[in-house]
């Protein structure tokens, strides 16, 4: 059976990466500058686009927002994360994982994977048993990050973060109670496995007792918790941080 | 009219920061420590509570996840930006502005007002012909932050933003095309307004000509853009970064 691809975003990044794709569909009357670039990606890449009544798309689509763009896709090809680490190497980069445990919400796991690939990391672990499979709920809010992203989906978590730290990465979890907090940690430019956890409960006690190190990112307000895909994209970016090239400030 | 909050954490929330409830509704069969809490800082507040048929709460429910417990409220209060720098006085604190310029996803607004609240922000400006309205979907997303963040509706952002500068405050707007990197601007830990702008068209060219500097998060893969919520969060936690004590660093 096939899977779908749905809005302007994703279709056209899965076009752009060369993903498999059965046919394009695109609601009759839709238009603008991205529909156009769809249809010109589709055509280079050999790829079916059929117009079809609006109704139709509405009726099939999965997720809330499809812009009038659908595609139908082979099921996701998750990859293995050794291809992470070949990837890192070839761009000589220290590796950037980010390991995701147990997060549930469709529209939180998108965000992670879209703000993984934007930050440069070199791939996604996620723990099968605990996190959201891949729907079009997540292939949408990832905006075309799952396109050009290596994900593997492991049966156990803990197993692949033994693997990663004896090919020399650190683990670095996030929990809100940390003592230790982010700014601080020194191993966010060493090769490093970024751990997020489920949206209320944080990490599962197991992988908080493996992890390298646990560091909080420090709140002020009275609300008491971040959004889990928040979290996850500020500790990313402080990642990109440290590893973006010192310049002198240019000020204001 | 009054209007709604759905979900444990804004009920919880807004009960604890002592927000006009007319009641609460709590589906029958509903249980667990965040509705105990609720029920007991409802009892404290005098609030009436009512347990009603999980099938009354689903068929008024707006958004999607109220977790068997609504309040209906007074609509919401907005206050206005200079109780914001008052507050900031009263901490002792240079202040920090959020401004939305045209976010209309009430996802990503709700995002954003939990990510200010918890950064430490002192309130929060929207322009009110771009931008979502407060709707429960906001609220939920918000995770109870609306209830303790001053927020001002403003019908002319770029006239407030003005008057901000007259306070003494720097404009720093995020956009993607600015060449000048968010790590290395200057003005993060000084009084400051963080201006984000619309999901996919960015800052309206009025205020972005307007504002004191442009800065944008520097990405790395082929996804060519964070989401505004993400983006908001990033340049937020980077502003209470720079304005965290100081300390050695702990090490791992």
């Amino acid at each position: 059976m096939s899977e779908r691809i749905e809005g302007r975003n994703p279709v056209r990044e899965a076009l752009r990466a060369g993903r498999p794709i059965r046919r394009v569909l695109i609601a009759e009357g839709t238009t603008g500058d991205a529909v156009g670039e769809i249809i010109r990606l589709a055509r280079a890449g050999k790829v079916r686009v059929d117009r079809v009544p609006r109704a139709v798309l509405e009726s099939s689509a999965v997720s809330r927002a499809h812009q009038g763009v659908v595609a139908e896709v082979e099921p996701y090809r998750f990859r293995s994360w050794s291809d992470a680490l070949e990837l890192a190497r070839a761009r000589g980069e220290p590796p950037l994982i980010l390991a995701i445990d147990g997060v549930t919400d469709p529209g939180n796991l998108g965000s992670l994977l879209r703000s993984a690939e934007t930050a440069g990391a070199h791939g996604v672990i996620v723990g099968q048993r605990r996190t959201a499979p891949i729907t079009p709920v997540v292939e949408k809010a990832a905006a075309g990050a799952l396109s050009h992203l290596i994900v593997d989906r492991v049966p156990n978590l803990g197993t692949a973060l033994g693997r990663l730290r004896e090919e020399g990465l650190w683990t670095v979890g996030l929990a809100a109670s940390a003592p230790g907090v982010i700014w601080e940690c020194d191993l966010l430019a060493e090769p490093l496995v970024v751990i997020v956890g489920a949206e209320g409960k944080g990490l599962s006690r197991l992988i908080s007792e493996r992890a390298d190190a646990l560091v909080s990112i420090p709140l002020k307000g009275a609300v008491g918790s971040l959004n889990a895909a928040v979290a996850g994209a500020i500790a990313l970016f402080e990642v990109g941080r440290r590893r973006h090239p010192q310049r002198p400030s240019d000020g204001p």
